[in-house]
């Protein structure tokens, strides 16, 4: 495969800020695979170049004439043409076994995680994004991005308690795959790298997720320590 | 291994009602690896049967002089004393990764199930479990277990959203573990084969969650379909 890949890659106003945790799974499954990526800064509103994936989401992953989507299908597309590099899964149960766990990222942590950081999403979009943004997850959440955002607190108290099984896990194993990560970090940690890109830490600091989540931003040459982020994290 | 395994496992009254969750999760897994096992029936407040194990709970698997105990602990033990039988895990990531499956099950869906079913325990219980059952439950729910039985409708609604990701993943695939069941399969069906002991169907008709429980209640020659009801099941 000599064709560069090429990452539609979800951006704020800054070209550099990179926050989406969907795109994040992809970002690590590709450095797990050791191939190389061109990510280009792409905007909620664009979805005139991401049009031939049939679809206007990202991830959207490029390579050859193949336009790929939705970050669980990109990490088996992975797997299974690099068989090669690292697995992302480790065989065909442990690769439906992760399959629960992005699962419980996308439908009980993400949703979670944006009650805790919904609001200060708006002021670093691109303009023309903003109306868009507001006015889909208003309409997903059933209310104003204010009032959530009001509720940063609770919100919060009720994001630790959502990740018991995640604590329950790394309080006995280094990573949710194991003795090193996968695809079941991968699958987890984007919203954390969501959350930090954008100025939140949201775990306690003598919570065992947190050192798991140095371990992540330490993994792959610390590509998601390196990502830049609105505000310096420690 | 030519010791006869002896399992002690929580029974009601009736000597065949056999409803914990955690001991399910033995059995399917005994099952899974072809170990035959005589199981023995148990009582709360029989702690010092057990006393061998160094703690009061079950399930405890008595294999020669090793008394095992923790569901999660005997998986492991058998994956790794059994490694000829058909695998509970496909590997170090599938076993690290259906760990948590396994503290899901156990931190999130077993609480939910027992708010909708705890009002009917009592009941079936041995006389001499039933002190021990009311005040140990109410301790930990800080609540009347009347007070809970109360909110059995909306607590079978809340649990089905906790389905959620199960749902989602046994939309696209026959078992949590992929084309055949195993241990994170076991992990999680053991509540709802506690509920279904007990006479309750956690989940609606039209569920995919319901499908992959009557392939559970099929699989192992019909193991956990011909376990003693409460009430006769569909």
């Amino acid at each position: 495969m000599s064709d560069t890949v090429r990452l539609y890659d979800l951006a704020g106003e800054d070209d550099d800020l990179r926050f989406s945790p969907n795109c994040w799974r992809t970002r690590l499954a590709l450095a797990h695979k050791g191939v190389p990526v061109e990510t280009v800064a792409w905007r909620f509103t664009e979805k005139d170049s991401i049009a031939r994936s049939g679809q206007g989401k990202v991830p959207v992953l490029v390579v050859g004439d193949l336009w790929l989507y939705e970050s669980w299908d990109i990490a088996e597309y992975l797997e299974d043409h690099f068989p090669q590099a690292p697995s992302l899964f480790g065989g065909a149960v442990g690769r439906a076994t992760a399959r629960f766990v992005n699962q419980w990222a996308s439908e009980v942590l993400h949703p979670a995680v944006a009650r805790c950081i919904i609001g200060d999403i708006p002021a670093l979009l691109h303009p023309k994004d903003r109306d868009y943004f507001r006015t889909t997850r208003e309409a997903a959440f059933g209310r104003s991005l204010e009032s959530i955002a009001a509720e940063r607190e609770p919100a919060l108290a009720a994001l630790r308690q959502t990740l018991a099984p995640l604590r329950g896990v790394l309080a006995r194993q280094h990573f949710v795959a194991g003795a090193e990560p996968a695809y079941a970090d991968h699958a987890v940690f984007g919203a954390f790298q969501w959350a930090r890109v954008l100025g939140t830490k949201l775990a306690a600091a003598d919570d065992a997720v947190s050192a798991w989540v140095e371990r992540m931003l330490d993994a792959y040459g610390g590509l998601a320590r390196n990502a830049t982020c609105v505000a310096p994290m420690v």
